[in-house]
């Protein structure tokens, strides 16, 4: 097993920095990064503004493997990511012929020019394609271009799947107990340390429930890591460990 | 009317990188300052790691006038903010007898070397109180650290609040529209060009619901942004108006 690929994320839209909207693609992304076995290192919220998204997708292409953008891509004024872009490669957009009839089907008399401002994508972009989804995403060397509205964002997750590959995937086993995290601090510690490939998170939860923290083993080697859950469980007195299972049923229970 | 203070905020965790938990922070940090008057201008994740924590919070303090950390504050291996904070202003911790004292009092026999990790600060850093909230708020010159459990980071609120203190407030509205963007992006174009003080979002909303795109107007100046909004609602053919009102409203509708 090699290093995995890593992968960052920008997300696109003063909606977000002025709490108007709550983000939903970050999860989305980050479980499918997860399920390839890419490591999401990085995530960034940033402004409408072309300098901003340049400086960051300069920043984040040339430390990361892959980058996904998030945001900007309709045809009104604050949607000036595919400009960032082409600017961020030196480049200008042009339109994909394409990607114009698609616009021209979809809007039919309804289309205007200003619609057809989504045909426009960096010179040198690649559109890549999968059958279950009929919108192309426009992918520029290692920066994949997906859209804000959550409803198209995840959509585009089944073309992400074929068009990247999965990797070793990582494995994740979650274990809740009763103890709370003085009571377990030392003994994770020693989990650490024995099981050098597999990262450990104490997550408390809130209120009087029967769990009182989650804790999680992720890694790419499924032997270590319920080795480690294990090694969790047999260390904690046996009327504090409340279940064990995979981690979505962390998720569901603390959301 | 000056310029308003800016910042920026660093959620830390794992978890969050991983899709095993959504954020909840954020937009309850981003309204807050919105209300308050200050820009927030930029949102990092990052991971569990002490030098990845120490370079954001480097970057993000010396270009922002306040940074927010959220997360990683707990006793157990992977909360490592105080230890990066202190690293990031060239220091160490220190035990704060004011912080013990509420542990011992708040874990009485149950209390572990470990839980008291939790009053080790950097040298030098400011406890903020206030009067609603029992716990204190550590600050370190520009950087408040904030808890991630997002049932305790609401609580710190009320805290910033008293502690930063208002400027001009940003002002709001909202104007829900059945026309689709592209009807509407010249319109917009032309109003950014009239109100160079508002900022104007306009965010398509999914489905077949008679609301198609929802378009914002935030700035300093309430007659401007009353203006701006008034004059889009005049741009449009009448029964395209669907409703006007402050963003909370758009806000609920799209979550």
């Amino acid at each position: 097993m090699g290093r995995p690929r890593t992968a960052a994320a920008l997300i696109i839209g003063n909606e977000l920095l002025t709490g108007k909207i709550q983000d939903r693609n970050i999860p989305v992304l980050a479980r499918e990064l997860f399920g390839l076995g890419i490591e999401l290192r990085r995530v960034v919220i940033c402004s409408d503004e072309v300098p901003v998204i340049v400086t960051d997708l300069d920043s984040l292409r040339s430390t990361h493997d892959l980058v996904f953008t998030s945001g900007g891509v309709g045809p009104t004024h604050d949607d000036v990511t595919m400009r960032a872009v082409a600017a961020a490669f030196d480049t200008t957009l042009e339109r994909r012929e394409a990607l114009a009839s698609l616009l021209r089907e979809y809007f039919g008399n309804g289309l205007t020019e200003e619609h057809l401002r989504m045909a426009d994508v960096p010179v040198g972009a690649s559109l890549v394609s999968a059958e279950a989804v009929r919108w192309p995403t426009v992918r520029m060397d290692n920066v994949f271009v997906l859209p804000g509205l959550p409803e198209v964002f995840e959509r585009k997750m089944p073309l992400l799947r074929e068009h990247l590959g999965q990797d070793t995937p990582f494995v994740s086993r979650a274990v809740d107990t009763a103890s709370d995290e003085g009571a377990i601090a030392l003994l994770l510690e020693d989990l650490e340390k024995s099981f050098p490939g597999v990262r450990i998170g104490s997550y408390p939860r809130w209120g009087d429930g029967p769990v009182r923290v989650t804790v999680t083993f992720d890694g790419l080697d499924g032997r270590e890591v319920e080795g480690a859950a294990a090694a969790f469980t047999a260390g904690l007195p046996s009327d504090q460990v409340v279940g064990v299972g995979d981690p979505a049923t962390a998720e569901e229970e603390t959301s």
